[in-house]
């Protein structure tokens, strides 16, 4: 049968690390993962007990309204009370089947067939992807160390574009925009005509500094955040959409035809979930320490060239020094040091055959262990 | 901010029926709710237990491989074994986030902007708000009765299309294809070179013969099928495509990029659900009697012209000897006889104008007394 032209997307690069991975594993080899973009805790266990309740009542769990449960949204809203002291009104959150069905929304409810989305690379190649599956044009904008691998106005002056996509902190990078910097690009946006969202999926997953929401500068934006990263949700496929007021009854009717409702059982824990921050800042303090001995560690090692890692759960090296092809690198260690990492290519296309991410979202006796393997690799390379 | 024009969709009318249904709840009316286009069941104990345990164990439930739970995809292939002896390789099957996840990634998969969808109406209105937000157009057939309301290979003669998408049996109407009906309509889009995509959502719910899938007659179609209905799991977001051999790598890298993976507590109360069959017959014999009821009691009341309702747990009623305003109709039996019922003009902006959809997906109870309901408001009409 017939295969389209817009459904012609890249394959991750990360795939062939996470296979060979797997086979390694299959052959009785232990494996470090640092290639992985998630958790490895459950769902909080506040979460976890207002499911099980649920099944335990024969709750039906069918269809929710497609904005989601009231009480969830409020509780969002509340959500954003506590971390940024914002009084958010919860008839502008649109739960989502995770942030992947809030981009397919936005982007669709906001840009016609042609138009353009700018955002930095490296980042997150799924962006980029969807865009070309919905017709819409990627422009990518190369950004430096200098700026912390983020887009700058300056950046934008040039540029012909109906949207602009940023994500603080930012995965592969880690690094976050300050509040000024924030400022600065939705002003540049706006003054444009163009759309700003802000993929703070990674919000709560900060180390130094506070990550700063879109929405603490400019009611005028689309946010974008899901409970998968802060609170160790990936599998259950919940999300939000914040929007501007007058884009709330577009999307909604569009989320009704798209997906009818994001999964009932996964709203019941994403509420208990927000009962559950005692155990969510544990995880977040085993980051912290993760990110310590990464921060030693990886320099000590060898991976001295490293993009400053305010938040998220990745370091992102550059290894243009150690190596022209990331892939054979990546698959090299892999091979030799038991640990998976990934390479920059799917971030960044052009310039990632000269960078890895390492991720830090396991517990912290891997991290330990994975290091020593990186220190003891890199030193037998010489 | 700016909405594109892609993004704007039509309202669906039912929800009308559903907010008055409420507000009339809320005033403490009691309401037979013949509108909703779901089971009131919740899912198989075997589901749930499934679940239940898995949250016990504390089971990470992260991100799965994107094609879905092997086990799920081997249990969903066996499925096709037991109701229509086919042999399916599971690496066909694709698991989605609902039929609705299923339907974006086909439509995407296989067809680039412009092209065209042909459909019968009436049909499932997120077929053609979902074909417009991806920039496709939808050809919509007018089907008539003599035809059980599903299109023929003579209204595809002088078509032009890119591809054709059947129900069977049909919402709202419950008619189905035979096997003969169904293969008139593959071979008449292979000769055009049009994919053929066949809903079978309804599948496992229907009265007089069995509803015939279209994998029983081709390889080279697409299915859409779906948890929600036969298992009673709307709200768990589950559902799955089949595919033909050489169309699952692009939907698969599509799928990795637009969701990831449909939710994983989901995947696995639907393995659980595959040995639920026992409780899930009960339901289709509950549905059966109710049917049986509706097709006694409907005539009886005045409502005579009926689809002949093959599957699913609808009748299409004709009115137009009754109404010239299905709408205010509809709103007229609310607020007398306390029943919601659903007007055509979302399954059938046209002829909509002069048909109601009545559901029996809610207990035997509350069926017989929506029909005594109607019964009397229809003779004190006169």
């Amino acid at each position: 049968m017939r295969n389209s032209r817009r459904g012609e997307v890249d394959p991750f690069i990360v795939m062939e690390v996470m296979e060979a991975s797997a086979a390694a594993e299959q052959e009785g080899r232990h494996i470090i993962h640092m290639e992985v973009g998630q958790p490895s805790t459950p769902a909080p266990a506040a979460a976890r007990d207002a499911l099980a309740q649920a099944l335990k009542d024969e709750d039906p769990l069918g269809y929710t309204v497609t904005p989601g449960l009231p009480a969830l949204r409020q509780g969002i809203a509340d959500l954003y009370g506590k971390w940024y002291g914002i009084d958010l009104d919860p008839g502008r959150i649109i739960i989502t089947p995770g942030s992947s069905g809030a981009f397919l929304l936005a982007f669709i409810a906001l840009f016609d067939a042609g138009q353009r989305v700018a955002m930095g690379r490296p980042g997150y190649p799924s962006y980029r992807q969807i865009i070309r599956a919905l017709d819409l044009e990627a422009l990518e904008i190369e950004t430096g160390e200098e700026n912390r691998f983020q887009p700058v106005p300056d950046d934008l002056k040039d540029l012909d574009f109906d949207g602009l996509m940023i994500a603080s902190p930012g995965n592969p990078t880690g690094t976050m925009l300050g509040r000024d910097e924030m400022a600065g690009l939705i002003g540049a946006s706006q003054a444009k005509g163009a759309a700003f969202l802000s993929d703070e999926i990674y919000h709560g997953l900060h180390f130094e500094g506070r990550s700063v929401s879109a929405l603490e500068i400019s009611d005028d934006v689309v946010v974008i955040n899901s409970f998968s990263k802060y609170f160790s949700m990936t599998g259950w496929r919940v999300g939000w959409l914040v929007l501007p007021e007058e884009n709330v009854k577009q999307v909604e009717r569009l989320a009704q035809n798209m997906f009818i409702c994001a999964p009932h059982a996964a709203q019941v824990a994403a509420l208990g979930a927000l009962s559950g921050f005692d155990e969510l800042e544990g995880h977040h303090a085993v980051y912290a320490r993760n990110r310590q001995l990464m921060m030693e560690g990886l320099p000590q090692a060898g991976f001295d060239r490293i993009a400053p890692p305010d938040g998220a759960f990745y370091v992102y090296a550059d290894v243009s020094h150690l190596t022209d092809d990331s892939r054979a690198f990546a698959r090299q260690i892999l091979d030799e040091a038991g640990v998976a990492v990934t390479p920059g290519l799917d971030f960044d296309p052009i310039r990632g055959h000269h960078t890895l991410r390492f991720s830090y979202a396991q517990n912290t006796e891997a991290i330990e262990e994975g290091l020593e393997r990186l220190s003891t690799f890199m030193a037998k390379r010489g």
